[in-house]
């Protein structure tokens, strides 16, 4: 019996699974943003998927064409397994410690959202009878960026020889990936040799990556405890580091192994340079310690769950699942620094290790209302790819910044245009958390040095991209909207929207800076232009049917035939052409609905529940971006049993495999999504123009409902009821804002509880075919 | 000074010009549809590009794709160059007879359209002194298809000891495409040797492609005149085989060879039977003798030239260039037998060898309207891939048949499926060839057997394709036209225009062929869905403007700054993304106005003057399938000057290299773009429904203009002079047709003159900026 344990604070799985291990990897993955371990076991093998990731670092491919055109990208990026320095093996009387072989009388992972640590206990008895008990701990640092360590410790129960041998591994032998498109490009021993060391208890590899020429080094340092009889060496090759402890260990005695990793790369720095900052880094972590470490670690999420937390009572599996979604994003997210937060954060090597638009729509607002600094770190590693962006639009015949569809050091890595370079929107997404994190923080500093240019390069996109038609609306045609089974479409809602969005934003922020608005040369004139275009984007609308268009004649297109369409054909990209696709009133992922969340000031409440209703009949959600959304427009219209399924899809998208490919890694969009189903869904919170407003339901299914949020230096926390809803200031306010369109100031030291208006009653929408959500109460 | 000599019957190019030869050697390419070979020197250097292909031999290669998609073709097609049997070599004392050295004296290639070969003349000092003269001439049999010969003649002023060495040479060493994507792709190696054998004056080689499979043999044998002293050998090798011959020659002397080579090729037969069919084609080649081929080839182009011949009284370059076009097309076409004409004939490399639509939209007109059977044929090579066409469908979700966009062997091979596999007309274009020949012809074996049901399958994927509107429309979405600047556009009006007369001429065809639409299962409720669907296409017209829009909301896009646009930026295909073309009112080759020709019945006068201007002042003609329709519409509107300006750039797009790309092979649809603009255009032939009628105008800058069809068994020749028109029976008859709207009947032996009425006048169209053809009296 082997699986997930249900707990509040930590995900737990026992048993050894070795056909689950890839996917447990990527659940048990430790990281901080900078550097990723996903989670295999400390003995190397069995294993699914090794990986060691540094945020950024790369290696370059040539992307192929049977045939090519002018602007298509010519060099892929793909992210890199570095050197391993997670494997300790362990030799019990010659007998290396296998689970595949001997016997394991106990065996179990946690990873524990507070300590910020991977434990794993293990109770083996060797094929000749040897029984040991290995406990390891292992932590990425979230104060240490550079800093890894591992707790390593065997108890034996009788007289028993152990030889314990602690690596570092370049080039670790990779299984290619599957014939399935989105899963990455293996690259085979990407990394070349510059120089290797050991002394002591100590070691060091330099390598730099065959095409892309980053350069990374890892460096490991031990500290070993046992009572006596030891004997230590270590050893260097070009791939490889040891550090080997041999011990003749007493019954009942118990050896103690601390491993410090350090991590560093550059794409500048030279070997000896790269060698001194591992080496610092690691001289760091020493200094601090292993208990201080763990300290540091502690202090860091208490922090973190201290705002960010949400509290669900009524359904545990829910609570943990919400959890791990937060614990996955801040590992993301915390020390990012100026690099992007892949569509995988640091987890696996699924889509290449590229960062898409999802950063920006899905996981930024999370960090914006919870650790600030981390949404402004990842705004700023947009900033640093600008010239880019704007080099991008180019060579696209067009003005201001482009920026990528998908990316690891902000070039376009997109093969394939009408998917990739056309969704424009990835600017105005970029654009939109902009104008939100600076909305939410009046971080004016950022939005001098950063901020404000983003607006404008975006908003100039929009001008050249647009067009004026015969009655003055602002078209903006042959683009593709987020719904990725449409493309190439014209007026597409979304993309209009967050270009108007864009736009006046854009506008605002050059009032506010004109210092930077003329350094950037905007005059009178441009504003102008911006002003006229926002006020006239052409939001297409079917009058006979009164719902929005997704994009032009988007309803008059053919019904796709659900009914003829058995579950096994899902995801449908990977059954039907694209030819078929686009052509036919199918919907992969929200894209009008995702319109009526971040722009839904520009949308009736009527409109918004014929919309919903339209859409959800045709949304198959072969996308993991689509149920949060889905959950969050649900809960505003009123289907609060529907949303409550769609924040379970969400949240229980990586921990129950629900896309089949978590072994690839984490999907952060749905991570996230778990705490926009909450926040935006059931709090009904919305940020528009700047403006934080709530309108929370609780779900039939819940007790209470409790989340908290960071704006503008306030901590607020709202508690969800059957009946009411309570306000509370835990730090800084007071807060004015909206519950339920009523105007409500929540001042602080005193609790302000309000009734939740009644669910206006509709009838319950339809999906396709098949496609429901799978309902939580049956779950 | 070197160049093309104007000459009526000939195309004669004086002067060496080493830097010219990789495009004359197109020009001067011989074929019979089945063998094609470029019109390199016979002593294999210096060279452009050597080229020996046989029809539907091809190497099969991967399709790469940076991002795969479901569906997407995995394997290419490649025209491969065979054995080359061409080459003679000559040394003259020891000196390679090689034109960059020593001195050619005088040196001209004619190719002659009446005899069907290829003359060469040259008189060579050589770099120590020897003075001789060759004089060969080559053919490709019309009469034997599988047979080639060259006769080869050495005059030498002084006594001179000559060796003489002819080859058949596989895998000779090619230069490598440019980074154009239209450019083929090469193939190293592609010929694995499976036999060779020599023996007297005869060899012959067998290899087989490494990836296709397809196996081919070229064998040749030699008659060698010459007064005494000869000595004789073969040799052979896997590659290789040689006959040689060494003769010391008396001042004055000739030698005169005879070169015979066959050629076969087989996806299944083994290399005895291969070698048994080459073999047996020599023997009838040397049975015949090459007098008695020449005879034969003079008969076969004599019996061409009286059906199909245009005189052109006033403009000698056009008359040549007109005559040269007609013959390539008959090169191209007459032995084709089962296989396509590809969109180079058998000239070049480029386009990979594959067939596109070009051969059913404006080569099968031409060869339907004079040598009926080789369309016939070529209409049967679709037949025969039907069931790959169906498969396709099945892959595509769709019902019927789907022909490929480019094809070798049937089976699709476009890698960039927006402007391959969407492009959807080509099936109706299939159809449209196929209606038109049967009505042209009456065929009724062909239709019976072939005919029906490629118009019941084509139709079929249309009524699968399309679904209908709110309104009883029937739409056709998510396709692409004939202008490959759009894709994946809603209702494109070509394409529905072209959908209407596949389900018309479908129903028409099931009607005279109930059994056969019985054997497939064609019933009254599926030709009732044909009917209801063809009557309510939906064709969208901008009331606003006046004018009918390329595909629906295409007059709302953007406009192109032409003013910004250098003349070397075009084409803009290289220079622009696709992304930037696809949004913008830009046409890279006529679209509407190419179904206002094919479908003319579909508009009103007024409309066809409108929408011409419309899209004229659009249109780039960055194809060369443009001019020639723009000049039909041109003349019919009453452009003349124009209409005389595009159908000279479209007969002249080869010999005065437009596209800078003869050096690949000729354009085998601007060379029928010349007869289409002559007949279609000034002679107004149409032919809706398969009613022809007429519309003659006579361009200011000619005399006369005469040209001749073959409708149902009746030979009519159409003379036009500046004030009225002679239509005359050439032999069956009486011919019931339309003269600018009044019927009127042509009997046998009756010459039948009537007025032209005068032109109406309009105002002159704009074409963008720097896109206005030259025009032709500066030329």
């Amino acid at each position: 019996m082997s699986g997930y344990v249900v707990e509040p604070w930590r995900l737990r799985w026992s048993g050894l699974a070795v056909g689950e291990l890839r996917r447990t990897e990527s659940t048990f993955a430790l990281s901080n943003g900078h550097i990723g371990l996903r989670g295999t076991l400390d003995e190397g093998e069995p294993r699914g998927l090794p990986g060691t990731y540094l945020n950024g670092f790369y290696e370059e491919h040539p992307l192929p064409y049977g045939e090519a055109g002018y602007g298509y990208p010519e060099a892929g990026q793909t992210v890199v397994n570095v050197t391993d320095g997670k494997i300790i093996r362990l030799l019990v009387e010659d007998e290396p410690l296998d689970m595949r072989y001997g016997r394991a009388v106990e065996h179990e992972r946690v990873l524990d959202f507070r300590t910020g640590t991977l434990r794993r206990r293990t109770e083996w008895v060797s094929p000749t009878g040897k029984r040991v008990v290995v406990r390891s701990e292992r932590l990425v640092s979230f104060t240490q960026r550079a800093v890894a360590a591992v707790r390593y410790e065997v108890e034996v129960a009788e007289d028993t020889q152990l030889v314990v041998q602690s690596d570092l591994l370049a080039n670790e032998p990779v299984e290619r990936g599957e014939s399935d498109p989105r899963v990455a490009v293996a690259l085979e021993d990407p990394l070349v040799a510059d120089f290797a060391f050991a002394e002591k208890n100590r070691a060091v590899l330099v390598h730099h990556a065959r095409k892309s020429g980053l350069r990374m080094a890892a460096a490991m340092d031990h500290e070993i405890e046992v009572d006596d009889g030891m004997r230590t060496g270590v050893h260097v090759e070009d791939h490889l580091a040891r550090f080997t402890a041999a011990v003749d260990m007493k019954a009942g005695q118990t050896l103690r192994l601390t491993k410090y990793l350090g991590y560093g790369w550059s794409g500048q720095r030279s070997v000896p340079a790269l060698r001194a900052q591992v080496e610092a880094a690691l001289a760091g972590g020493l200094q601090t310690g292993w208990e201080g470490l763990l300290e540091e670690q502690r202090r860091f999420l208490d922090d973190f769950w201290d705002v960010a937390d949400i509290h669900v009572d009524g359904d545990e599996g829910l609570q943990q699942a919400v959890r791990f979604a937060l614990f996955h994003i801040i590992q993301a997210g915390a020390r990012g620094e100026s690099r992007a937060i892949p569509g995988k954060g640091l987890t696996g090597p699924g889509y290449d290790g590229h960062a898409f638009w999802d950063t920006e729509t899905f996981v930024l607002p999370v960090l914006t209302y919870t650790v600030p600094e981390a949404a402004r770190d990842a705004l700023r590693w947009r900033h640093s790819t600008l010239h880019k962006a704007k080099e991008r639009a180019e060579v696209l015949g067009l003005r201001g910044a482009a920026f990528p569809w998908r990316s690891i050091n902000g070039a376009e890595c997109s093969a394939y245009w009408p998917a990739g370079t056309a969704a424009m929107h990835v600017s105005g997404d970029v654009a939109y958390a902009t104008a939100q994190y600076v909305d939410a923080t009046d971080d004016r500093e950022f939005e001098r040095e950063s901020g404000v240019e983003l607006l404008v390069e975006t908003a100039r996109l929009w001008l050249s991209l647009g067009h004026h038609d015969q009655h003055g609306g602002f078209r903006v045609d042959g683009v593709t909207g987020p719904d990725e089974y449409s493309a190439i479409v014209d007026n597409n809602v979304y993309t209009n929207l967050i270009a108007q969005r864009n736009l006046r934003a854009a506008i605002a922020a050059c009032e506010r800076h004109p210092e930077v608005a003329e350094r950037l040369a905007v005059d009178v004139e441009e504003v102008a232009d911006w002003r006229d275009a926002a006020e006239h984007v052409v939001l297409p609308f079917d009058e006979l049917l009164g719902v929005h268009q997704q994009s032009e004649d988007f309803t008059e297109h053919a019904e796709w035939d659900f009914g003829a369409t058995p579950p096994e054909k899902y995801p449908l990209l990977l059954h039907y052409p694209y030819f078929g696709l686009y052509r036919a009133q199918v919907v992969k992922q929200a894209d009008l609905v995702l319109a009526m969340h971040l722009r839904g000031d520009a949308f009736t409440p009527e409109q918004k529940a014929r919309n919903f209703a339209y859409y959800e009949a045709r949304t198959v959600r072969d996308s993991s971006l689509s149920a949060s959304t889905q959950a969050v427009l649900a809960a505003e219209v009123g289907h609060l049993d529907l949303a409550y399924d769609y924040l379970a899809e969400a949240a229980f998208t990586d921990l129950h495999d629900l896309h089949d490919n978590v072994h690839n890694g984490l999907h952060m969009a749905s991570l996230a999504g778990a705490w926009n189903g909450v926040v935006a869904g059931f709090g009904g919170m919305r940020d528009h123009d700047g403006h934080v407003t709530f309108a929370p339901r609780l779900p039939p299914a819940l007790n209470r409902l409790a989340f908290r949020m960071f704006v503008r230096g306030t901590r607020l926390s709202v508690e969800i009821g059957r009946e009411s809803v309570t306000y509370r200031i835990v730090s800084g306010g007071p807060f004015r804002t909206k519950h339920h369109g009523e105007p409500i100031v929540v001042e602080a030291g005193k609790d302000l509880t309000v009734p939740i208006p009644p669910v206006p009653h509709r009838d319950a929408p339809r999906q396709p075919h098949g496609r429901r959500p799978a309902h939580r109460g049956t779950d």
